[in-house]
């Protein structure tokens, strides 16, 4: 990974951000920034170099991991050490300027910082560059997703063995998470989500004790870690004969979803993505009972900007990859969601989920 | 549970404390006091009510689960309309004073939520009441949590079976997840530990692709999250044919593990109990290896108060429910950890985990 690279890309931000410094305390930014996977650490964006705290437990770790950034082993938390630090080892001609995450910087690890930084520097809440910088994925990066995608839908065989009515949601996620741990993955990137019947209206009806019953839809959406990329996808499938209306609904959804792919290409803005599947849906005169946005990034996080909704103002551009996952949700009868990742490329994008789209029945 | 009796306790602690509203953003807090169990949302404690501020995406789970709180849809963040809330519904005769959880608000959410109050209120991180209240367990916490010992216990058999040279470590913790998942767990309480050979010198060695080697130390160290409470245990096996010097580490680890075990009861300091795991191991000249803090609490978190570590004041208390896991960690070589929950009683303690702490070879 280009661990310089990307640091020596923040620093030019920085500079036009005229911020002296800034403190990473994201574990997903830490981890971009320098390699470092553990729980626990605190990173120093420095002008001309950068240093990298965390606690005993990890000192091996870090030294393994860690690249572009002095590794410092702190005996108390990592944000108190690195305000120290500075403290002590920064020039101070003049008032510094330290930017913080503020989405990821509590109240009270702010109220520390400030102690441990004393006079002579200002906190400033960082506008958001390494989340910025983490939209578009280079081509290490493309390569690990596309393997936690490929890992992620060999999952969903799996499911489709499960489901069987009478088999409880929770009992199919086992079998799904059992194969992906196997396979080598860290984890799920979310709770497993397998909604059958009635619940498959719920747009986050993680795995629950119910039985899968005799009929009716069965949302399935998964996703799993693996090397520190995060998968995501879901396929609805209908347990026992699906009516006409069903047929229609799920129909819909997958045109909405088709419709809001073939708008991805470099230079469109989110909105016009999440647009092109709500006006399928609209056609359809279903669009009041798709309830959330379209789509998010995803990388080392399974939510990450962009979003893809209304009102959003990002424009795609190569490298992004990003979910596209229209629904309807029909309170009481149930629901369709259809997901997949789609990476932007040049002229347009890939869908990175190989898995066919077309209704299956159990 | 008894979610209205916890607010009026927190009330009670709310007037101490002088403060006029207490906002609460650490979820198993509202969970614990008021049932939610979703993923977003925030309290308001108010002098003589609660309000309860969720997203759409909460409505129906949201009025099913929260008790003595009024249930708020938001169509903003939960902090926001909050803020708004009571900016537009509180008294102010004079300017009230909004207790926040500082170790549970970012920069980010302190900023909405002051712009959102506007004038008349002032904000004061508060203490953490909620916590010191989860510390002491009723009956109702304490039979959910002996459901989750037992279950996880259960997960030991499997790892035993699954643990044999060549296997792989997240092939040993596969096997108890998918166990633990069928028999109706969330999930795992943390990132299951299966360390082998020099690995088990990490305290933090979560299951890795590595091989099981023919010779060495085993530590696993698991627990699951059943019904939203955590378990949470260590053994550490041998794999071929222990030496003198292996079985004397164990045996060192088991006699510090016991006599921690044994000086738990109510009205001991915390410090107390760290010192006698500490003190057989200085016996056995093996102390300096004990690198981490002697246990936790447990409950509706895997790690919460009290902290059994040195230079802690807390007291226990019938009803706390805590982790009794020395270690030794011999870097390169190999290390070993036992861990049990333990309840403190009215009159001792009682070792929650059911399973034998003798060495078991493989």
């Amino acid at each position: 990974m280009d661990h310089k690279g990307r640091q020596k890309r923040l620093r030019k931000e920085l500079e036009s951000s005229r911020l002296d410094f800034l403190l990473v305390t994201h574990l997903p930014n830490i981890r971009y920034l320098c390699g470092f996977t553990g729980s626990a650490g605190t990173l120093v964006v420095a002008p001309t170099k950068s240093l990298f705290f965390t606690d005993g437990r990890y000192t091996e770790q870090a030294r393994s991991e860690v690249e572009g950034a002095r590794v410092v082993i702190a005996r108390k938390s990592p944000i108190a050490a690195a305000g120290e630090w500075l403290s002590s080892h920064a020039r101070k001609r003049r008032s510094l300027i330290m930017g913080v995450e503020g989405e990821h910087l509590s109240v009270a690890q702010r109220a520390l910082l400030a102690k441990c930084l004393g006079r002579g520097f200002r906190l400033r809440e960082a506008p958001p560059l390494v989340e910025k910088a983490r939209m578009v994925k280079d081509a290490a990066e493309l390569s690990l997703l596309r393997a936690a995608v490929n890992l992620g839908a060999s999952l969903f065989e799996h499911a489709l063995r499960a489901i069987r009515p009478g088999v409880k949601e929770t009992e199919v996620a086992a079998e799904m998470e059992y194969v992906a741990r196997r396979a080598g993955a860290e984890g799920m990137s979310f709770d497993t989500i397998i909604a059958s019947g009635p619940r498959s209206a719920l747009p986050h009806g993680r795995a629950s004790q119910a039985a899968i019953p005799a009929h009716g839809f069965v949302v399935c959406d998964f996703g799993v870690i693996l090397a520190g990329y995060c998968s995501d996808m879901t396929r609805t499938v209908f347990v026992g004969q699906p009516s006409d209306e069903d047929r229609r609904v799920y129909a819909a959804v997958l045109g909405a979803q088709q419709a809001a792919v073939e708008a991805v290409k470099p230079g469109i803005g989110v909105g016009e993505i999440d647009q092109a599947g709500r006006k399928y849906l609209k056609k359809n005169g279903l669009d009041r009972h798709f309830t959330h946005s379209t789509g998010h990034g995803v990388g080392l996080e399974i939510h990450e900007p962009p979003r893809i909704a209304a009102g959003q103002s990002e424009v795609l551009q190569p490298g992004m990859v990003i979910t596209i996952e229209p629904g309807v949700y029909l309170p009481g009868k149930g629901g369709v969601r259809i997901e997949d990742m789609v990476e932007v490329t040049g002229d347009g994008c890939a869908v990175l989920t190989p898995t066919s789209k077309e209704l299956i029945t159990i």
